[in-house]
């Protein structure tokens, strides 16, 4: 079969699953996800040593040491695996909520019901868990879906798409629920980003390039997951001991990923008292530190900030430091350099936190907390697709409800318009 | 300047302007846009005159009574615009709401509050009222706005812009707030579409072409209003009365908008009884219909529909008809040709409504009543800047509500993450 057929056919499968999932039962569903977890562990060798080959390959074109840690999958890996299925099986079922509902003077009753999106594509790197993590978050919230996983991991990737494709049959399931495309083709992607008459949304997961990438060619629309600048400041007003604590969590907790801090801003009316003593507990967590001017003035050996340094996702022991005049350059600051995705002021002046949380224009704003709870579980979503820096649709931390739409539906009584 | 540059300064001065209006007051914006609604009255002949120059050139290069209906302005038009924007200024401010707020066990508590999208673009074809129907639109809801009409229509845009200007120079707010595109070349709608580090959101407005075209090369996330196909089933426990009237109130009231029916489908179960006085009575209102061969049985002179007329909209006095076995063939038939926008069922079957309304995959879908209901004054929004037939963001009538966002407002004591 020709690429375009084989895309085509996928794409048609996938809607015509999507109209059975509509209307299938939670129970159904549920039970189809435990079949899942249950096949997960059952086959476990079968995935190693499909991820064997994967990793064969890797080795041998001489990908990084970082590269082949996400595609490796362990046996821990696979446990991680069943039990995020077996948790998305024992969330509350999203669909069918009713949001809204009213009544107009004429009599007609107005309400708004969440239901499925439809068919989703996924588009991601070489990391083979997202293949079983989205599948769940989208078969439990009604979505036929589409995944496309980087190429380096196809071999792991198809070991599990079987499994989760027996699963859908032994639960009585349209196969068509769940896809991945198995062809390596950089052509199949550019089909699938094009086929807006089947695809409802596509989601990419990745690095910026990918995510770029995928927004230029898509003709479906497309939820964006960039990456997160994410800054600290510390007001004039703020507590110093939750300040410490907040911007080291914020920075060492866990440095590699999107949510931590890559910037610290420091009004200047407290940078005397505050930054010797946060700098020096930066020092001893082996952060490197790289600081404006003032900020260098008040502690040794600190590197000069290049401009870059303040647009720039770190992902590790780095930290760029600004001393600002108080908030209102904070505040221009963040929605100047920051990617929209998580910022936090430190401050004991009601005012100033509001102001704060008003005015800085990201998906998660913090008053008195660390940055890194920008997460679906932390946020008590139970679970996780990703988080979104875009503005429509859904902002933030993605999990199932925000891999649902909504319809109005209306009840009326014989009304016609006048 | 160039056009590149020219586009380049009005995004620019969009994003600032809309950091500005994020944080402005419910009475400074309700304050410009009753200076909006006055300047429009007070400034009606210098409108007019320039929509005469529209006309002229329409008419010169022979452009359709219709189009050239859809282009003029006359007093009534302008009291319209003037009453729209008045109405909108007495609409509540939907930013700032909080949608929800919960306490998680260590403390935090995070609440989602809805805010401005940011930048939104609105493109349309020629009909002038629509730019001071959008900006106010827009402005209401804390969004800047940039502007690109037809260019058939770039004179009356051109003076309406510019009395909105001045009113938000007047209200003391960044002109930046409301720009339209004073260009008329093709390339700068090319340039708009791809300043995704400006725009936050791009409404097309118009036919299914321009919609198309903004769909392909926008990099800018697009909400899409596509046609309407809107279905009446009629069920064989449907009370006939209700549905001669609804069917008819559907096709006749208003037949040129994307909310009537455009195709009829009848259960055999009571084709006989139903259909005869049905077709009589649109017969009366001079509604051509195309019906199927069982159709066709029940009436004499009835054309034979071909398969295309069950997908066109035909915005005018024209109906196909199909007899089908029952429920889940109608079902089947709207997912299948149908376009998503509003679909009604008359019956009185409890079961059969419910199931209707849980399987057809559209905006809107109506129980024993009009379908023409599908609009958001109706809907009790008090303004309608268009009706979505896209499934992500915002589905069916979009008005205030549906030009926002929302963020995570998250409140703590110091929390930090372990």
């Amino acid at each position: 079969m020709k690429i375009k057929e084989y895309i085509d056919k996928i794409c048609k499968e996938a809607k015509a699953a999507s109209r059975v999932l509509a209307k299938t039962k939670t129970e159904t569903k549920n039970n189809a996800l435990k079949i899942m977890a249950e096949a997960v562990r059952k086959n476990a060798s079968s995935i190693m040593s499909a991820n064997e080959k994967d990793i064969k390959i890797a080795k041998k074109i001489n990908k990084s040491q970082a590269f082949i840690d996400r595609l490796a999958i362990n046996k821990k890996r696979i446990e991680s695996m069943a039990v995020c299925i077996e948790k998305v099986s024992e969330l509350p079922d999203p669909c069918e909520e009713i949001i809204k509902m009213y009544k107009r003077p004429n009599g007609l009753k107005i309400g708004k019901m969440r239901v499925p999106i439809g068919v989703i594509g996924i588009i991601y790197e070489a990391r083979p868990n997202v293949t079983s993590d989205c599948a769940c978050l989208c078969l439990k919230s009604g979505n036929a879906v589409i995944l496309k996983g980087g190429k380096e991991s196809i071999n792991s990737n198809s070991a599990i798409y079987n499994i989760l494709k027996e699963s859908l049959k032994r639960a009585k399931l349209p196969t068509g629920c769940i896809h991945l495309i198995e062809s390596t083709e950089r052509k199949a992607t550019t089909y699938l980003l094009k086929m807006d008459k089947y695809l409802d949304l596509i989601i990419p997961r990745g690095g910026e390039a990918l995510i770029k990438a995928v927004a230029e060619n898509s003709t479906i629309p497309v939820i964006k997951h960039y990456k997160g600048i994410c800054h600290v400041y510390v007001d004039k007003t703020a507590d110093l001991n939750k300040a410490y604590d907040i911007c080291f969590n914020a920075k060492v907790q866990r440095p590699g990923v999107c949510n931590a801090m890559e910037v610290m801003l420091v009004d200047e009316n407290i940078a005397s008292s505050f930054l010797p003593e946060m700098l020096r507990r930066f020092k001893e967590a082996k952060v490197e530190i790289r600081g404006c001017n003032r900020t260098r003035q008040l502690a040794k050996g600190i590197k000069k900030a290049a401009k870059k340094d303040y647009s720039t996702e770190f992902l590790g022991l780095i930290l760029a430091v600004k001393v600002v005049s108080g908030l209102d350059e904070a505040i221009e600051h963040i929605n100047t350099f920051g990617t929209g995705h998580s910022d936090a002021i430190v401050a004991e002046s009601y005012e100033r936190v509001l102001r704060f949380l008003k005015e800085v224009d990201s998906a998660c704003v913090y008053a008195n907390a660390s940055t890194r709870f920008t997460d679906g579980y932390e946020f008590g979503m139970g679970a996780e697709i990703g988080i979104s820096t875009d503005k429509i649709h859904a902002r933030g931390p993605m999990a199932l409800e925000e891999l649902t739409t909504y319809k109005y539906i209306v009840f009326g009584s014989g009304q016609v318009r006048k």
